[in-house]
């Protein structure tokens, strides 16, 4: 068997850069590369449409649905290239980076169109892969522009090839503007490139039904006019109306303005402080010198959305208690502007729509926080690549604040500062890992959302919860201390149980004394001045010390041997009753294996190089 | 395609037990699976036969034979069964264990004979590949018994397959007595099975030319009664000739007494020390307690076999001087004789063909030793399962000691006492790796060969020699010191070169005063006692410490940070002139990147299941 091998037709020269590099080819090059429906090879693409749709560019020329199947553990895509030049890349990589990178290339020598499976060294320069593990299923015209099919599995099993897994996946694209001789003859540095972080591995959970009686609100900007900067945080302040009694919130979803895809990053609600009986009406941006200071009281996330994410459901037992007594009116709306192409005249209403019952369910959802306290004794050193520190919830704490039959964990956000690139939580129970109960490989401080768990967790009192973040320290000069501050660090995981319990922080850090020990330890050793005093703060204890080899160990060696102090809160001001400093370290008799990944059967006849794409010349 | 699939037809049934099996088939099963020639599929064997052999288990009943294609990148085996029964399993494991083996496996469900390839779990039970990466490509009745023709690519990118590389692989084989009604049937727990270790990936280098007035000498054991134990090291001394003047040895090979060839392990021959004038005779055990002290001074390698290896030539430019003033004329011929079966009235005289001439050569030929000191200060913390230790060979002393057109390094014997898992020396230029001079990543101490390197590496005056071994102590409850003692360890590699120089051993050790420090350092932390008082030993202090992570951790983080003290020697009491402690540890800016295995090109059709063996019913 071959796979058919059309030759193509070329229409239409709307560039000079690319009429000269048809005319170099003696064809003429389509912007539009306009394909015919050609099912090239392989299974015909499932029933189901693509329920997941993301703009890949700030102008939305590349838009990729895509759907998931567990069951042969493999993504469909569907690129939809609006204004297509000579062909694009499209691919993963391990932050968003085109180095390094696992590829889809489309692409023309001026005469045929070619589809292949490639990888990019860490120079940029793209090679052929040797296993051929995306599928082309289709590539087809539509009044939109060229739509491409494709499979992927999760794993394939080729070194060069981005494991699909859980969390946060960085999509990579690349714009090609002229033909190339060869696939070889790519490189990906001289392309208009970009990146777009997505949760690839949706869960595939049904859909929890919603009560007759279920009520919408929507908490949106207040036509906002986006400024023309790459970065904005908007607030805005708003509030639910006077003796508004107790609801649960059940579902929420976004509500993006038209056109405006692109731009609308990430929002949350907040709900404000109940301490405080009102709160002044603002709208502006977050880091406005004229944001009142109250505002900061308002930050216990209610809903969350990010790029890519789509209704958020609460399971059927629970809600989110909003409204009625001991509860703000207040809320706080917070809108992400991403716009690097500093679009302007954009004006925007985008929101927040939640969906709220009176008819109050069997259990309050709550938020509990696990992971590091923040403070300045859990510090990475300089120029690290992957520092990890670690957060425990001890056996101790579960034991005494959770109910007998034990909580149940369905939605997890996890939070780091600029520096975190890893967050893993795991259930411990008798010494033994036996869940994970989220984990991100690809993490990014970029893109924190509200995911709905594959699978409930439930955690019994007397389990332990581990939350250990890895960071990248490499473009800092000291060491980075545990704190609020942006350039200070966090490692937190936010995760979303019923019932609610009394328990909203169960977190750690290193026992005191003993980081002055090793403040101690690291004076003697190096025989170099480091401040011990009782007068210096932990900061200025750690910004003393001399970094090299034998000091960073020795930190990392302390934070896996030290006991802990325990914040085993009811809020974050009142722990529960017991001793909770120099807790030791819960001991692991067993971990988790990693899964292997399973390499799918070959597939034969499976392609041992490019496909050549079949091209009409009509043009649309 | 399809592969052909022939029913097979059974004759004889020669013990109980299988014919047992055989009618609770219905079926006739063979002892002696007789299958006619049956190409099945794939590329016919390559022209040359097969160079290598070596008999797997302690009979000889089945044996080995391979070749080693390094332009495909695969090895082709010849597995000759002589008394099958109902089946075999071959393969390979990281430390010749039936569990986390890679396999292949001949079996019948007692009608069909199936060929797969597969994989056993932890607990030892075998499953199918997903992935058939053994290429089955004949099997044949000879006069000898079945053997079967197949091929393996070194890397398959298959998860659960081993990775064949250079250095020792512990080839396993496990004997089927009765047929499986399926493959995932079998657990390597119950069967008969052992471990050979042996080196598959052997230098593709040209053999040199020997002169034409070589000369041979045997140095053999006379004719010794093989004790019926299962391990004995012989000790044999022999003399060369009065006034046997200076020659050069230009080869040298093993002469193995006919059926001995599974009981003869390995074989040194070591000259005596030139500062005797004589030795003492003696032929017996080497651990003996009539062995002549003396015989302690007989030490340096002459010539080394092991099972596997075939003549060892030196390069057409060196030799190894023999005889003449300055060296002994006395030999000490060592034979490990391994007879598990514990076989008796075994006679032997199995010994190593010298071959040398009285025409010198250009170049002497020398041994140079790297590593590690033979000192306590170096140690390894027990209950560990991969501990590293590295010893250094500096710039400093390469600078002051090697010819300044360089030395070049064309042969290596690994060398570590028991707990030695590992072993590697990178060549290190201008801070940057830049060769690996010998590497085992499956390093047994129970089989130490004298390796021909694939590639001579050359070093210079200011290159950098590391050695790095890992180690296993979780059988220890002890720290484990450095030290001539058996249970004391060893990082060494003997590497061959010319021209010889006076430069003999370039070895290091941590600083002794900074490994105070840390004994100072854990005592103050642990606030336990540990014996830092000057009259404890070193080995003492050791023995005092409490191992728990932190101590572990820290001993590492000192022996990657802390000075060391360099052996720059021309004789193992004789050093350069110079400053050699206090030495700062080489700094490196870039080290090697491990390849990436190169995933085979996938072959269509490929076998998504096992091979039907197509077997007819006549006898040998």
């Amino acid at each position: 068997m071959q796979t058919p091998s059309h030759r193509c037709r070329w229409a239409s020269l709307p560039s000079p850069s690319v009429r000269e590099a048809a005319s170099m080819y003696g064809t003429a090059v389509a912007v539009f590369l306009v394909i015919l429906v050609a099912a090239l090879q392989g299974s015909a693409p499932p029933e189901s449409p693509f329920p997941y749709r993301i703009p890949l560019d700030p102008e939305g020329a590349l838009e990729l649905s895509w759907n998931v199947s567990y069951s042969q553990e493999a993504v469909h895509f569907q690129l939809l290239a609006r204004r297509l030049r000579a062909g694009l890349l499209f691919g993963m990589s391990d932050r968003g980076e085109l180095e390094n990178a696992d590829l889809v290339v489309l692409w023309t020598d001026g005469d045929s169109a070619y589809f292949a499976d490639a990888w990019s060294d860490r120079k940029g320069q793209v090679h052929l892969d040797a296993q051929q593990d995306y599928q082309l299923l289709q590539a087809q015209r539509t009044p939109e522009g060229l739509a491409l099919l494709f499979k992927r599995p999760f794993a394939t099993c080729d070194p060069k090839d981005y494991l699909i897994e859980d969390g946060t996946v960085h999509l990579v694209y690349g714009i090609l503007a002229e033909p190339f001789q060869s696939l070889e003859a790519i490189n990906t540095s001289g392309l208009q490139t970009g990146l777009q972080r997505v949760q690839l591995l949706k869960p595939d959970v049904p859909t929890p039904a919603v009560p007759s009686d279920t009520r919408t609100m929507e908490i949106r900007a207040p036509d906002v006019l986006i400024p023309d900067r790459e970065t904005t945080y908007w607030c805005y302040i708003t509030e639910l109306p006077q003796d508004f009694s107790r609801h649960h919130i059940v579902m929420y979803e976004p509500v993006i303005t038209a056109g405006n895809e692109a731009l609308v990053h990430h929002m949350e609600v907040f709900q404000c402080a109940a301490e405080f009986d009102s709160f002044p009406h603002f709208s502006g941006r977050c880091d406005s010198k004229m944001k009142p200071d109250r505002l900061k009281y308002c930050r216990h996330v209610l809903a969350a959305w990010a790029l890519g994410a789509k209704a958020f459901y609460y399971p059927e037992e629970a809600g989110v208690v909003f409204g009625g007594p001991g509860s703000s009116r207040f809320l706080r709306l917070e809108v992400h502007y991403h716009n690097p192409l500093h679009l302007k005249d954009r004006r925007d209403s985008s929101g927040i729509r939640l969906y709220y019952t009176a008819t109050l369910r069997r259990f309050d959802a709550g938020i509990m926080e696990l992971g590091l306290v923040y403070t300045p004794v859990m510090a990475v050193p300089p120029r690290e690549s992957s520092f990890v520190l670690t957060g425990y919830c001890t056996d101790k704490c579960t034991q005494l604040a959770l109910p007998r039959s034990g909580i149940h964990i369905f939605a997890s956000q996890l939070h780091t500062h600029l520096a975190g690139r890893k967050v893993v939580t795991v259930l411990v129970r008798d010494g033994r890992e036996r869940e994970i109960v989220n984990r991100d490989n690809h993490y990014s401080p970029h893109f924190q959302e509200i995911r709905t768990l594959k699978k409930v967790v439930s955690v019994h009192p007397g389990d332990v919860l581990i939350t250990s973040c890895t960071y990248n320290t490499q473009d800092r000069e000291q060491a980075t201390v545990g704190g609020l501050g942006t350039e200070d660090e966090m490692c937190v995981n936010y995760v979303h149980y019923y019932p609610r319990t009394e328990l909203e922080l169960c977190k750690s850090a290193v026992d005191a004394g003993f980081l002055q020990k090793y403040f101690h330890l690291v004076n003697g050793f190096n025989s170099q001045d480091v401040c011990t005093c009782p007068q210096a703060s932990v900061p200025e204890q750690f910004a003393s010390v001399p970094w090299n080899s034998f000091n960073r160990d020795v930190l990392q060696a302390l934070y896996g041997f030290a006991p802990i102090s325990m914040h085993c809160n009811k809020s974050s001001a009142v722990r529960f009753q017991g001793q909770w400093n120099l807790q030791p370290l819960p001991e692991i008799i067993s971990t988790l294996e990693e899964p292997t990944p399973q390499c799918p059967a070959i597939q034969c006849p499976s392609p041992a190089g490019p496909t050549v794409v079949s091209i009409a010349g009509s043009k649309s």
